[in-house]
């Protein structure tokens, strides 16, 4: 993973199917990704079975050695994990945090990207009046190794009317600082370089303090940039009234998992919605994922839209510097979007082939 | 406030109008209210003027003595407070901390209850599509009185590199157990009967554990309520592309923030959106409020939409009793959304004479 970014030879993948319809979107990005492949990349693939399967078979969530091994490779790709609700023998969040946030936390992705597009001829849930004429073409750099999300916290009294259970964000000058920055890097590269924290600091002040201190400073660092503030409700309001004038979205771990749902859903679905779980400073591998999950409702039937996978997928030859070869996948998806008949269903292997054949030719 | 409720006699009425646009919109709800008193009904008001013009004059945010006072009343109405964004002379979060939620956790407001309609006629930013012909009518019990809303967390080394902020999220079963009882029994009143929680109990698992206990501990008191489960990132998909699908939501008190903003903003926009902090036990005074802030950037020019106060109004003879009163302002409201004009604006006395007109007729 230390290897120069943009240059043929073999990028070593590890490949986390996971759970449910996880399988089936996973098939088809690396089908698209074999095709996109630049010349004289190679992916030298190594598969991982993790996730509910593995864990109601063996116990096992995520081995200490092969996390080891996984550290080792250039890029992770991921479907997704979870297994049946209320499964009883699967404790909630296991997996999540098991093996999904773990991940996410032992390999510092502390950018977690998640690009907001809404392509031509997409539905959106919006109304066309809504929508207006402006694109809609933002992206959320949610934070991915703090806040809401590392699992401090406890419960006392267990099962009994007296439990107290407590959840503590925790917040680091040193891990806003670097999820910050980084967004205001890419605002700097977009051509509208706006930037908008998210954040609570009405009501969250210690953890808002920081957030918002910490902008206000490394703004200065990018005077081009222009930057607002937003709390996270009023949020919901300008996504679904007004989406357009968002640029670059900054975040914390939790705020950002709900905008992102938000987005996805006004921009075309969960379907669609691809992300980079993000190591900037390259000492680890960087994983990508859909942004949906492994909706066992429809697991097994091969109806799940494989696009949000092959979108991540995309990302993920950005990330490693193939950035022609990303466009390449990109325009092929929106091609694909574009002549979908309303109403009418492709399995998930067709619309995996249909995208891959726009890329190969 | 232990008067016995639906009942003549003289309602004690602490009228708190804060800042911006919240002056504006109160005038509007008591001049609604006047009209709609049933007969014998007499509300004796007292103004208390507090918010952000009142710190900056004098650096007092809530006096305990004026607390006192207003404990004495049998309802409290509020308009919104907060100053201008980025005051310097106002710390973030004083005026929503040290007022708003200080009278919501004094006054043990434990049920924030908001109710999301789509009346006919009114404009939402969901295509036609999406909406259906289901009508969308469902209540948000957001808890009022723990959750990330506490204060607890602290900060250390701040302002410098090595800061660390953190916000801590306190669910006790206590707590919990009386919100999700009051969101069953509003459940169980309604012609659906369903109740969806939602939480985040695959990451927040603490948390998450003492919800979904005392959720499905409760549901055996009232087996004719369907209950069902959803994360609060789903939640945002489900709220933006089948609204229609929620009878009763019950959620924690940051969730519930997001929700019935997003919430509020399907419905028609926060100029129609009402709440209540509603204290079930009636051991002291419930309060209620538009959803929607002070706006300083539109204050004073009478532009804002009062209906969300005046709605909120109708929440409050509901609560003390006077159904029927409150229903014909509901009415009246419904018969105003279905006569605007769109495009068409009317000031903000406008609006609450027409509404206040339709009451009286
Ligand atoms: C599965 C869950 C732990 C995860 C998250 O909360 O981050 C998911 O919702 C996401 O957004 O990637
Ligand atoms: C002003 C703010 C403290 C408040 C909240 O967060 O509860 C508001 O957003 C609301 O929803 O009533």
């Amino acid at each position: 993973s230390t290897a120069a970014t943009g240059t043929p030879g073999t990028v070593k993948l590890a490949v986390i199917p996971g759970d449910g319809i996880g399988q089936e979107v996973t098939a088809e990005a690396l089908k698209v990704l074999a095709v996109a492949a630049p010349a004289g990349v190679t992916f030298e693939q190594t598969r991982y079975d993790l996730g509910a399967e593995r864990y109601l078979a063996t116990g096992e969530v995520l081995p200490d050695s092969v996390l080891a091994e996984i550290r080792e490779h250039d890029a992770i790709l991921l479907g997704a994990v979870g297994g049946k609700p209320n499964d009883p023998n699967l404790p909630p969040g296991i997996l999540e945090r098991g093996l999904l946030l773990r991940l996410r936390f032992e390999l510092d992705h502390y950018v977690n990207l998640r690009p907001s597009r809404i392509y031509p001829g997409t539905a959106s849930p919006l109304s066309a009046e809504t929508l207006g004429s402006e694109p809609v073409d933002f992206v959320v750099v949610r934070e991915g190794t703090e806040g809401p999300y590392t699992g401090n916290g406890g419960a006392l009294r267990v099962g009994t009317p007296h439990e107290v259970a407590t959840e503590v964000s925790v917040n680091t000058a040193f891990g806003v600082e670097r999820v910050v920055r980084d967004a205001f890097a890419r605002a700097q590269r977009r051509p509208r370089k706006k930037l908008t924290l998210v954040h609570k600091t009405n009501v969250l002040v210690h953890a808002g303090s920081v957030w918002w201190r910490i902008t206000q400073e490394v703004a200065r660092e990018f005077p081009e940039v222009t930057v607002d503030y937003m709390h996270v409700d009023a949020t919901m309001i300008h996504l679904t009234t007004n989406p357009s004038r968002f640029d670059v979205i900054v975040t914390d771990n939790l705020f950002g998992d709900i905008v992102t749902d938000l987005a996805a859903a006004i921009t075309g679905g969960i379907g669609l919605a691809a992300s980079g779980n993000v190591n900037p400073d390259r000492t680890t591998p960087s994983m990508f994922e859909p942004v949906h999950g492994s909706a066992p409702d429809i697991a097994g039937q091969q109806i799940a839209d494989p696009t949000a996978a092959i979108l991540s997928a995309a990302l993920l030859l950005d990330h490693l510097g193939h950035t022609e070869a990303a466009g390449v996948i990109e325009r092929a998806v929106i091609d694909d979007l574009a002549e979908r008949t309303p109403g009418a269903t492709r399995s998930t292997p067709e619309v995996g082939d249909a995208i891959a054949k726009r890329v190969g030719g």
